[in-house]
Order: C-alpha cells, then structure tokens, then sequence
C-alpha cells in the first residue's frame, strides 16, 4: 500500500495550487480530484493535466461518501496517489472522515495545504484575523436554521466579526450574496441597516469584494460564484479605512450604525 | 507607478509557495521579503533567488514600520514589485498597514494567497473549522494577560476550539509549545488537565502534532519552530477519533476530561 496526499487547489485557477502540490501531482501514479465541495469557476483542469502528464479523475460526493472512497483505495495498490480539492484540502469535514477511512485501512496519509477562503477573506477585506468569531454557513435550502441566526447574532452583539459560508449551488439553488442576503434580512429585518461585505472570486483577478448595508448590498451584481460574506462586529479605525479603501464602504454607514436587537 | 502584489509564501520552504505566486515574482521588477512576522525554518531564500532569476532583498520591522515601506515605495518607480510575506500575507495585521499606505501614495496592490496556519491546522488536527471560536495570541513576553487568559476560557466555556498563536521569538525568548503552556498552567492550574493539541512545523514533512493533557504535553519534545498551540471545546466522536488516530491522543484522557472552573 502506497501513500494517498491530499493536496490543496487553493482559491482560484490551476495556477493557485502550491509548487509542491504540483510535483506531487506530477510523481503519483494517479491522481484525482472533486469540484462540489467548492465551485472554482476559472479552474482548467486541462491544462493542469497537461502540465502533471496524466488524466485527473473526477470523483463524485457518491464515490466519496457513499462508496467510501473506493476508487482512491483501490488505485493505492498500483502506486502513490494524489487527491486534488478545492482550497486547503481538510477544511471540508467530508475529506476528514475519508482520511480516517484510509488510516483504518493502514494507508498512509500527508496533506499539502493550499490556499484558503478563511485566510484570504481576511486579506480580501482587510478585517483583522484574530477579531473573527466562530463561522457559519448558510445551507442551500431555503430556510436558515434559528441555531445559524443566533450564532451569528451572537458574534454580532460580541463585537466578533462572523465569515459566512455560502453552500455550494445544487442543482435548482445558486446560494449567491443576493440571495443569503435576502434571506438574513427575511429573518431578522434589523439587518437592512447591518454593515456587511460581499466577497466574490477571492484570489481572482476580477475578485469583486463590497462593503456596504445589506439593504444596499443585496443589489450589487457580485458575479459569478463562489460568494461568500462577511458580517462585521466592532470595527477598528484601520479596519474602517481598510474597508473603504479596498471595499468601497461609505463610512457613513459605519458611523450611523445602530446596534443590533 | 507600478503594482505592488503581496505574495504568500506559505507554511515551509520555497516550494510553498503558489505557481501564479512565483510566476509573479519571476515577473517582477524587484522582489522583497521579510521573515520577521513568522520563522520559515526551512526556507532556502538562495533557491528561490535562484528560480525567480533575481536578487531577494530583506526587510526589517523598522523598514516597514518605522520607515512605512519607503524601499518598497522606492522601487515601484521602476516597475512592478512583488513583497514576499510567510503564511497568507494580510493574516499579519502590519502588512494591511503597509497596503493602507500604499493605497494612500496611489499605488495599487494585489494579493496572491498563500497556505495559512489559520486553515491548515485545521486539517493537522482533524479538529472541524466551524467549531474554532476567536483565535488568541500568547506574547513572547513572560506574562499572559488576562484578557487573553478570558478570551482562551471563554471560547472553552463555549465548547469552542481556540487557535493559540505563539509569538515569533524575540532575542531573548523562544516561545514554544512548552513554554506557552508551562505559562498557562501557572496562570489557571486547572489547565494541568485540560486536552491541547501542539502543533510544530506544520506543512513540512517533519511536522509534529501531537494531542493530550497538558500536564503531559508540557514535557513533549517538539523540535524546531515555528509552533502553536490548540485547546479544543466540545469534540465530535470524529474529532476524538482524527485526534487519536493522527495527533497520538489517549481517548482516556478526554473520557474522563473535567469541565473547567
């Protein structure tokens, strides 16, 4: 039994990956890969086949979850294995419990990270890391879950800035920022007038990143996916400038802010 | 005036680095560093001269403080700049700085991502990234505040995982995982029995993670910077399972975990 690593694509295209994810990639006897943990519109997994000199094959949630992986045990036995995912590979719960699949099976492990949408929405924003609070995610479905709303009020009332993830489209719901946006303020109206920031495309070139009242937010064309959002808690004087500067907030808005409830 | 694009370089050599990352570099009229936010212990700045075909010029904390980037200012009237910073580049709160006073001379900036702690220990641990609360940092100097010491036991109340970073060492102090916890023990004693997770050179091959009591950790050998620590919440029988099966945990020792106070 040979080895299995897990190797980030990171944020953006197949130039996003790291160069060692890369030669990684290039050394395995086969190499495989999953796109609906994360959307990664502008990947082209041709090129990056080109360039490792060997097919990647694409696994489904199916293959991964309700196969337990199989085709990845199976192609252990003919040499080292790679497995291309979107981002930094384990922040998806579901490569976890795979990773521990393979441990039961004594087929050993490594993880090359690769960029990550929580680290870069820090960037992205200029918000600083260490005031985020626990994150959440908004599913696809279109009720959010009172346990979501409290977390996220929760954050709020405790000056933490909260990173919302956006689940990824199925096939009759694209999650966008428009969209959760609509939906938070359903649940909760006060939100009209709560500041917040739309990242869309982060680590693209044509990354679009707004701050702004969700009442205004929720009309801005972000483009394509992946969207995520962002709510602030208490904002630092250097993140007000850092969100106008980058994220064309009007500091108006910051300074009118009422608090929540 | 020219760009100046902030690059990661990511968690541990040069090939940590991302593809579009090092093209950039490659591209650039003068590349800079500094490697005083975060120790890359095995980074060979000689090799990766040698890829970019071009000379990497250090920079200190006083350059880029005190002196508000001025060569790097310097250098954007020649061409396009490329600033090489460990981990994602925004995750250090100065870098913002510097791009607020970019912003401000009118200079654009960009950033291409790299691998972060902030995600990566995520995958290290097995431990799940929406269950990790406010991350807190420990100061090289030899007190915890008690604003710290709140933050790490208010997250733990909360059955929130806290990401504890270690600060970089200074001239004197070499905060390791041993240390940090040697100080927290003497701050609040009922940590002796609480479950960490340290976790040493994440990203390399030679990484070290390893869970458990912290009354036993204090006297693992983790070996060279860089290093932080995790004190886990609430744990998911996953999480218990990712921690024994990768980081050597005792599932005793979370069986019969006290709650803390």
């Amino acid at each position: 039994m040979e080895t299995v690593t897990f190797v980030g694509l990171g944020l953006n295209n197949e130039n996003s990956i790291t160069v060692e994810g890369l030669e990684e990639a290039r050394n395995a006897s086969a190499v495989f890969t999953e796109l609906y943990t994360s959307p990664m519109t502008n990947l082209d997994l041709q090129k990056l086949e080109t360039t490792i000199l060997k097919p990647i094959s694409i696994l489904t949630r199916e293959d991964l979850e309700e196969n337990s992986g199989k085709k990845i045990i199976d192609a252990t036995q003919h040499g080292n294995v790679v497995f291309l995912v979107p981002g930094d590979p384990m922040v998806a719960t579901t490569h976890v419990s795979l990773r521990l699949i393979l441990a039961r099976k004594n087929i050993e492990t490594r993880i090359i990270h690769g960029q990550s949408i929580i680290s870069a929405v820090v960037g992205a924003t200029g918000l600083q890391n260490y005031k985020f609070g626990k994150s959440i995610s908004l599913p696809a479905e279109n009720v959010i879950p009172q346990s979501i709303l409290i977390a996220l009020l929760d954050n709020t009332f405790r000056g933490l800035h909260t990173l919302i993830f956006l689940d990824p489209a199925t096939d009759k719901i694209e999650l966008t920022i428009n969209e959760a946006i609509r939906r938070l303020i359903k649940a909760h109206p006060e939100f009209t007038k709560q500041v917040a920031i739309g990242a869309a495309r982060i680590g693209s070139k044509d990354q679009r990143v707004r701050a702004g009242k969700m009442g205004d937010l929720v009309n801005v064309n972000f483009g394509p996916l992946p969207h995520c959002l962002v709510v602030p808690g208490i904002l630092h004087f250097m993140e007000v400038e850092a969100l106008e500067t980058f994220c064309g907030l009007d500091r108006m808005d910051v300074e009118v802010r009422q608090p929540l409830c």
